[in-house]
This record gives structure tokens, C-alpha cells and sequence, in this order.
């Protein structure tokens, strides 16, 4: 049996998908699952990027590359990655990130096929070379652990590699991560790349060999596994296979694969897959990304057999057409939990399990929701547990605050909303608006007094999976100008109410956002 | 260069995922737009399943499989197959069914792992060996193309397996399709069994070797790969990868695989790849299933850039970061087409282009509301355009009809609403009903006058994409007892109206399928 590490770049690459930025409270709680799921290695952000991503990583290294999982003392924390370019200042902006972790690792990137150096980086394969020999010597002065990644590695000229590769294993890597940036590559291709590098590579057979693939070809998963089964020691995947374009390697398919098929390869990882599913939950929660049912492992439709012919099987003997069983992934922990004579304890215990860490004041706001929302409704699901918690956890600034709304519409058209607003200096804002429709109207009255236009890009309203009278969640992503894009979400029974929630919240952040963004560009 | 065969199986296999099931018109529809993309063959359908399928197959068989696609006089139609068991009734009914298309075939499978001759068939091994040999025969006496499948190939011994293929060839089998029915399979293992087959199995090489994989462990399109290289011609795939559970190879995601890496493989489809994005929307509206924005090929962000450090590089050089080119796949079509000045023609020419033939009164209609819409927004993009369509495209009964809502709701509570119906006797219905919000208060309303008790599965909002004041669409599945889940739509720029034409939709079908329900247990 051969260990294999999985590293979570959810974080990293996956917050690079559009719109999927996430604040720092949301990445401390994605960090939090992600320890809980038991992945070796997490890396929590770009420092150089702006200083929010910094203080996000370094928030991170500290409360969760710190300490062993409560209740888990025998378990070391993950350890905390940190990317940088080939620069000294991305680089110590890594470290300072990260030092607070126990087990810190700096992880710094360049380009070596030749499309990029001629293209993108405008540099000759010597001055590639001796950059990353630089460069991971600085990265190797800081910090004990080093991983360095050659862009672009699947389309690149494997002599060429090879001699970075080890130039960078000379200056100190401890892990090479080789990623096929554009999901180009073929499984027989991936391996036979990876089984070159451990074979060609000087000192390649003393440090940990990496993948790290895209999915835009719909291979990332089986690439990734040629490469395994090659010699690498490490995966890089994200949850849900979110990130650039169509996403990385996704983390619960490549764990299960690897799990279901053990006696084939060989090859274990130290992944509790009970918490697949909540995981899978929180990280769809906080980046607003949905999770299509048929997502394999963690969709909805994953355990669900429509046909009859199917159904027969299954009830004959379940692995007719089962090769998982739903517990294992955690799918068939009971749904329907708590009710209106449920205590605060219980509230919280439920919540933990559904990976939603409440403390505090916010466990009490969020407490006092529930007992309202259990006296409206028969029963409380967790799907509503999780949306009733979601404002609490990561709350936008409280700039402006949704007092009261008022909205009448319907197919006579003339859909009208008036909202109350108190303003940030606690001043009581009132306005009415026409819209096409009630949601339209609502955005046309808050803007009306928040003034701060925005493009909506996107409107959600997550499943009301278990019922007509279920919480209903909205999530909208706006922009302003040419910034990057924000995410809002409200939760209500009522749908318009959800709707004008979210969008004061991603309102909200846009506006916090501001002064930070300036300091940013000041800085660079 | 070997060209490969590419079956669709979106509207049998497909239509097996939870609540994916289509109306009729829907069918017809969605094998259109397959037509159009150049599949080879559509399998529209397992007949015997209801006699509402088999009309759909054979109305399939007759509409799109009998007559060249318009225009193109050259291209012969596609081959129409249907589905059934190995029993001579399903196999009749098949025939009866697909015999109006000018290709017509057969499909009939039995099991071949030991799992399933166990636990589900409980047939020894000489029993199956002499019912696949009876069936084909059958088949073959009725229509010279026959395609065979060993379910769950995947698991079975290769000998029996191989013994059990060689009675189908020579009993006239003339396609060989091998399913790894629950995506257990890795690609070395599936390619391997494929070479296998075409290596030992007597006559193999004269018919066509078939690939159906599954996506449990994130590996069909892999394993897909791995067959057609074995030696396969033919590749069962669906568009948007929907199908039991995790789904089945995706179309679009196999295809341009094939083609972005034709130098190496020298394998060619006969796929028109600039119809991909049109009939992936076409899919997903007739389904409900949303595609997720990190679906690679047609998945929103497929083409999209976040970060800096891409954005970069694909200003600098769109190869940099992307293999595809998004006009490869129908991506980058202009998006805001129509405005208020647009006339019929040109209204009508792009519905086609984007997948939705409209004509007569429902065109009509449609082009009415489309000038509704002009008139109120400043742009009509053809996420708009397509959800104005859907109403007309696969229309709900007219039984009970949306003559009037009104609705008045917000953060004080008591959410009312107010509808009139005309039933279906033409008479007026008035019901006001409160709820947990604007949306339930309004299907508590239709309930108090249709009586139809459902359960709402699902509620979904399609994002509006383009801009606040967008036409909204809602899809709703709801079901009653333990019928199959059915599902319903409306579009309007008022979410709560286009939420009751959902309602409505959906009821209306449950009410309409009733007595033909009833009819199918009869005949039974």
C-alpha cells in the first residue's frame, strides 16, 4: 500500500473560477472542512494577490494549520501552502502568510513550455533556468518545505524539464508539481510524463512528485490517476473540480476512485470520505457554485435509481448497480433532524456535522432563527439548517441594513417594492420602485438609495429541495465596473425577501471592499 | 484516420436520470437538434416501457429519421434506434416503433456478470447464452441492424463474456456495444477489454465494437477514449453527460477531445462541433438539469478567465491557456440579437439557430411575446429569446389556465396571493391563500382550485445571465404519490408569475397523464 497525499487547492485555484471569490470568514470555514476531511495538505491562497488574501492565509495557517482537530490530538494539523510567483516579493509575501503554521510550505511556479516563455513570459529556457534556481533557493531560505510547479509541464519539451526539474530539486524542492495547465494531455501521455520525470529527474526518487490536472478535456481525473499509478506521491484536486475554466481534478472522485478500486492499485489516502457530501455542501455554499445531481460521487442523483429496471436490481442486491454505498460518502446520515422542542446544543451539534462551525453571538442569532423557523414549519431539514446559518457565517459588513420591504405584483404588471433601509451612519432610508417583476423592482428601490450600480451577473435561488414551505436561499454575484466579481446570499422563506437580502449583501461587500481595493493598487 | 460512430443516447439512457423525463414534443424536439449536431445514431427510446414512449419513438422515427436534415439533401438521416429487453414483446414493440425511419435498429441486452446472472436474472450461464442467441434472431428477423449489449460487461469473465458475444454475432448481431453499466471500470482495464473482444471473440472484426461508460468515479469519458483506441467505432454517449446516477459520457466532452487531439489519435466524428452549446441548452431546458458553470466544453465558464495571471496570457496569446476555441463549440456567437424593430423572419431564423423550431400559431404567439418584451427591455439576448420559446415548445394542456395573479408580500409576513384560473370546463376559479412567502402563498392558491395534491421536488430559478431586468425562467418538478417526478416551466420578467406558470404547467401535466397512466397498468 502507497500513501497518497492529497492537496486541496480549493482554495487556491478554485477561487479562481469566475465569481467564486470567497471572504475570509468563508475561507476559514472552507479551511476548517477541509482539516476535518482529513487532506494532508491545504493551500489557502496567493498572498501577493491583494492584502485580503493575505490576511486569509495567514488567518488560516494560524487557527488551522496550528493545532490537531479538536477531539483528534493524534492527528497533526495540515500542513498550510501558500502560492507565489517567481519573485521575491510574491515569495516572502508567502512565508510572512504562512509562518504561523506549524507545518508551512511555500509553493512558486513558472512556465516552461515553450509557448509561454515566448508568448507569456518573453524569457529564453537559460533565464527560466536560473530563475527557478533563485527563486526556490529563496523560497528554500525561508522555509524548510518548497514545492515548485514548471507551467504548463503537459506541453512542454520534456528535455527542458527535466533540467529545471532538477535545478530545482538542487535548490531545495521538497515536492515537484506537475500541472497540465490547460487539461491538454491524455492519461497514457499524463503517466508517461510523470514515469520520465521520476526516471530522467536527478534526485527525482527523493522528493514527492505531484499532479495536478484540468478538466478540460473531461480527463482530469483519469490523468491524474495515470500519474499516481507513474510514481507521483501527491494530488492536487479541488472540491467539486471547481477552478479555472472547467475546474481541476475533483477531490471526492479521485478519493473514491482510488478507494473503491484499492485492491487494484494500491494506493490509500487519509481522507475520511464520510464528510465528502458536507464538504462537498460548504464549498458549493460559499462560493455560490452549484452542484449539478448528476456530479458523480457528491450530485444528487449519485445514489438515485430512476429506471425500473435499475430500482429492481438494487432492491435485489445493492451492488447490482451500486459500486458505493451512500454512507460512505456520508449521504445517508438521517435528513430529518430538528424540531421546534430541539435545544440550542443539539442546533449546534447538527450544524458541526453539516460542516457549519456557529460560536458565540452568532450561534445565538442564528439559534433564535431557528426556533422561529420551526414554529412556521413542520419540520426543519437540514438543507434549511445550513441556509438559516449561512447569513451568520459569513456576514457581509453591515453598511446598509434591510429594515423593512413591502412588494406587490403579479401578472397585471407595475410590480412595486418599497424598502426601508438604515444607512451606515444609522440614518432611516426609505424609496419605492417599479420593476419588471417583484425581484427587479426590490434591486431598483435598494439602489435607489445605496446608489452604487453594479451589474448583476447572476441570480440563483437554491433548491427548495424538501417542500414547498422550505427556506429558500438566493445567491447573486454582481460587479462593479471592471473589479473582480462579488457573491451575496440571503435566506428566507420568503423568496423576495432572500433576494433583497442578497443583494444588499453583496452590495455590501462591494462598497467595504472599496477603500481596500485602492490600498491594493497603491501598494503594487 | 478512422472515423468513429457517434449513438446519443440523451433520450433513453438520458431520460433515466431522476425527474429527467420529457414530453413528447420535448423529444422530438431535443432528436432535432441531435440531427442537426450530425449524430450517426439516436437510440429515442425503450418503447415498451409506456405507450406514451413508444408514440414518442415513432414519431421520432417517422419526423427525423425518414427525410434529410433541410439543406442538406447530402447528409442521409440519422439511423433511429430503440431499446429492449430480451424478451420477443419489448422487441416487437420496439420494431413496431422505429420501423417508419429509414434506418431503423434494434437494440436488445442481457447481463453477463455473475453479480447480475445471480442476484437479478437468476439464469444460469447456458441460460443466457441461449436466450441472446434466441433474441437476436428475433431481432434480425424483423430489422437487419442489431445492436447487442452484455449489461455490465464491465464485471463480467471475459470467457463467458467473449462465448456470449460470438452467439450474438452469429445469430446477426451487427453492433457490439460493451457497457460498463456502473462506471467501474479504469481506462487500462476497459481498453484492455475491449482489445480482448476484438482479438478473441469470432467475427468480431466484421461488426462494430460498441463503448457505453459511465461516470461513478469521473472516468467515462477516459474509459471512452480507451475503447475507441482498442479498436471501438462506435461511442454511446449524451449530451451534458446526464443518465442514471452520475451520468454517462458526455457528448460534447468525447467529441472534442477527438478532435482537439486528432493528430494523435486520428480518430474524426461526424459531429457539426458549432451546434454543441445550442444543443447542450436544449437538453438542459427539455431535462431541467442545469449545466454547471464548470462544465468543461459547455459549461459557462468553459472559456472564461479569472485570474490575472490567464487573463494575461490570453491577451497576450489565446493559446497560452486555451486549447479550444470557443467558436469551435457555438461559443462566441453574438449574444444580443434582436431588438424591437426585429421582424418574424428574423425572430424565427434565430429561435432555430439556437436550437427551438417554432412554427404556425405557436410561432405566433411566441413572436407576440417577443414584442412584449422588446418594448420593455433595452436588449433581447438569446438566453431570453430561448425562454420565451419554451412556453410554446412543449405546451402543458391547456387545462387549467393563468388568467390573473396578484401578490403582495415582504419582511412584515402573511405573504398573500390571489389567482384566477379558467378551468377546464372554461369557468372562472378565485382563491386567495397566505404563506411562508409570495411563492407558496400563490401554489397554495392554485391548489385551493385544482385540488391536484403534489409534492414539489424541485424549484429552480434559471439564472438570469444577462442583466436585472432578463426574463426569468422557473422549472418546477413536483410529483404525485409514487408516479414519476414530472416537470413544468414558465418565463416572465415577474419571478413569482413565472413561478404560478410553472405550477400550473407541472399540474396540468399530472392531471393530462392520468388515465393514460392508468391505460399503461392495464395493458401491462
Amino acid at each position: 500500500m502507497r500513501r497518497i497525499h492529497i492537496l486541496d487547492t480549493s482554495l487556491r485555484d478554485g477561487e479562481q473560477a469566475p465569481g467564486a471569490s470567497m471572504t475570509s470568514p468563508e475561507k476559514l470555514e472552507v479551511a476548517r472542512a477541509l482539516a476535518r476531511l482529513g487532506v494532508d495538505i491545504i493551500e489557502a491562497g496567493f498572498p501577493a494577490a491583494s492584502p485580503d488574501d493575505h490576511a486569509a492565509v495567514a488567518q488560516i495557517a494560524a487557527e488551522v494549520g496550528r493545532e490537531p482537530l479538536r477531539g483528534r490530538p493524534d492527528v497533526q494539523p495540515p500542513v498550510i501552502q501558500a502560492l507565489a510567483r517567481a519573485h521575491e516579493g510574491d515569495i516572502d509575501a508567502a512565508w510572512s502568510a504562512i509562518k504561523g503554521a506549524a507545518r508551512p510550505r511555500i509553493h512558486t511556479f513558472l512556465a516552461t513550455s515553450d509557448l509561454h516563455l515566448e508568448h507569456k513570459l518573453r524569457m529564453t529556457r537559460d533565464e527560466v533556468i536560473a530563475k527557478v534556481g533563485a527563486m526556490v533557493r529563496h523560497a528554500k531560505r525561508l522555509c524548510d518545505a518548497v514545492e515548485f510547479s514548471p507551467e504548463d509541464a503537459g506541453r512542454s519539451d520534456p528535455a527542458f524539464l527535466h533540467q529545471v526539474l532538477a535545478v530545482a530539486i538542487e535548490a531545495g524542492a521538497t515536492v515537484l508539481n506537475i500541472p497540465d495547465t490547460v487539461g491538454y494531455t491524455m492519461p497514457d501521455e499524463f503517466g508517461a510524463l510523470i514515469a520520465g520525470i521520476v526516471e530522467n529527474v536527478p534526485g527525482a526518487r527523493e522528493v514527492v512528485i505531484s499532479v495536478h490536472c484540468h478538466d478540460d478535456l473531461g480527463l482530469a481525473v483519469a490523468n491524474s490517476l495515470a500519474g499516481l499509478r507513474a510514481g507521483a506521491g501527491q494530488a492536487e484536486v479541488t472540491v467539486n473540480g471547481i477552478g479555472e475554466r472547467a475546474g481541476n481534478a475533483s477531490l471526492e472522485e479521485l478519493v473514491m476512485l482510488l478507494r473503491t478500486r484499492e485492491p487494484v492499485l494500491g494506493l490509500t489516502t487519509g481522507i475520511d470520505t464520510t464528510q465528502l457530501l458536507s464538504v462537498s455542501k460548504v464549498i458549493s455554499r460559499a462560493t455560490s457554485y452549484p452542484v449539478p445531481p448528476n456530479k458523480a460521487v457528491v450530485g444528487g442523483n449519485a445514489f438515485a435509481h430512476e429506471s425500473g429496471i435499475h430500482q429492481d436490481g438494487v432492491l435485489k442486491h445493492q451492488r447490482t448497480y451500486e459500486i458505493m454505498k451512500p454512507e460512505d460518502v456520508g449521504a445517508s446520515q438521517t435528513k430529518l433532524v430538528l424540531g421546534k422542542h430541539s435545544g440550542k446544543h443539539a442546533f449546534a451539534e447538527r450544524l458541526a456535522v453539516l460542516g457549519v462551525a456557529l460560536e458565540g453571538e452568532a450561534l445565538v442569532r442564528a439559534f433564535g432563527r431557528f426556533k422561529v423557523l420551526a414554529d412556521r414549519k413542520r419540520a426543519v431539514h437540514d438543507a434549511d439548517l445550513v441556509a438559516l446559518a449561512a447569513g451568520e457565517r459569513a456576514p457581509a459588513p453591515d453598511l446598509y441594513v434591510l429594515e423593512d420591504l413591502q412588494v406587490a405584483c403579479g401578472t397585471a404588471g407595475l410590480a412595486t417594492a418599497t424598502v426601508r433601509l438604515r444607512d451606515p451612519e444609522g440614518g432611516q432610508r426609505v424609496q419605492a420602485a417599479v420593476g419588471t417583476g417583484p425581484v427587479d423592482a426590490t434591486y431598483k428601490a435598494i439602489q435607489a438609495i445605496v446608489l452604487t450600480p453594479v451589474e448583476l451577473l447572476e441570480f440563483n435561488v437554491n433548491a427548495v429541495t424538501e417542500g414547498i414551505d422550505a427556506l429558500g436561499e438566493v445567491s447573486v454575484r454582481v460587479r462593479e465596473g471592471d473589479e473582480r466579481a462579488t457573491h451575496g446570499s440571503g435566506a428566507d422563506t420568503d423568496i423576495v425577501v432572500a433576494s433583497a437580502k442578497a443583494y444588499l449583501a453583496a452590495l455590501n461587500h462591494v462598497i467595504a471592499r472599496r477603500p481596500a481595493a485602492q490600498n491594493v493598487e497603491g501598494a503594487a
